[in-house]
């Protein structure tokens, strides 16, 4: 028995994200994860890819096997 | 840095729990706390007290600094 | 990626712990797996199977894999 | 109740690690921390300032309210 869970230190959009506000996305990921909340994390479309921006963690919710984050950006990579 | 979190396996209510449907009960406690979903737990009133019950917990959301539970009783201890 | 975890409420030993002294005993998991330290846990032989005793972490490592407990028994139960 | 705990993304050193191998490091830190295992981190010698490298953790132990790291360290940051 007992609960899986993942333990996370960055958020892989895999871009599957949505906008609810100015800053701030929701994601659903498979499963039950851990991330911090109240960190700046690193955010990347991949694993493999470059991070994108940086981001804060404000909610997580567990429920029926997934994770669903709600996360404020607070800064975005740009390259021209 | 790092997030405080707290590891719990049963669930003390200090009578706080609110029912919102016939078995399914939501209640908050303060910081982020961690549960196992899908597990039969426990249910006490208080930490010294005689188990209340048995429940799974559905639903953890974690916001705010504070975590809300949503379970369900399978079983209820009841005493004559 | 991330790191998967498995939270654990009880001890399940499979019959595969060692006995180090009088009380303590050590046990040996598959993967990583979480388990409170401290707190009053449930020994069991099989996941289905009786309660058999109840017993404190004392210690976890985390290394290849596999997690290792060391746990003191406080109490056995015994059937006639 | 419960287990108080502390989910960390990155390695403080505040100068306390001790080196036992050509690359490898022990460092213990007050209370039971959670790290993910076998995941880049960086290494930091404060928490505020600028990180003096990139590890993996080999190791965690828990025991006696404390945490014991093994970690490898992959590369360092050096500044002329």
């Amino acid at each position: 028995m007992g609960m899986p869970l993942e333990l996370n230190t960055m958020i892989v959009t895999k871009g599957r994200e949505e906008r609810i506000e100015e800053n701030l996305f929701v994601l659903r990921k498979e499963g039950y994860r851990l991330y911090p909340l109240g960190i700046p994390l690193e955010v990347k479309k991949t694993i493999e890819g470059d991070t994108s921006g940086t981001a804060v963690i404000k909610k997580v919710e567990w429920a029926d096997e997934a994770t669903v984050l709600t996360y404020q950006l607070l800064s975005l990579n740009t390259t021209n």
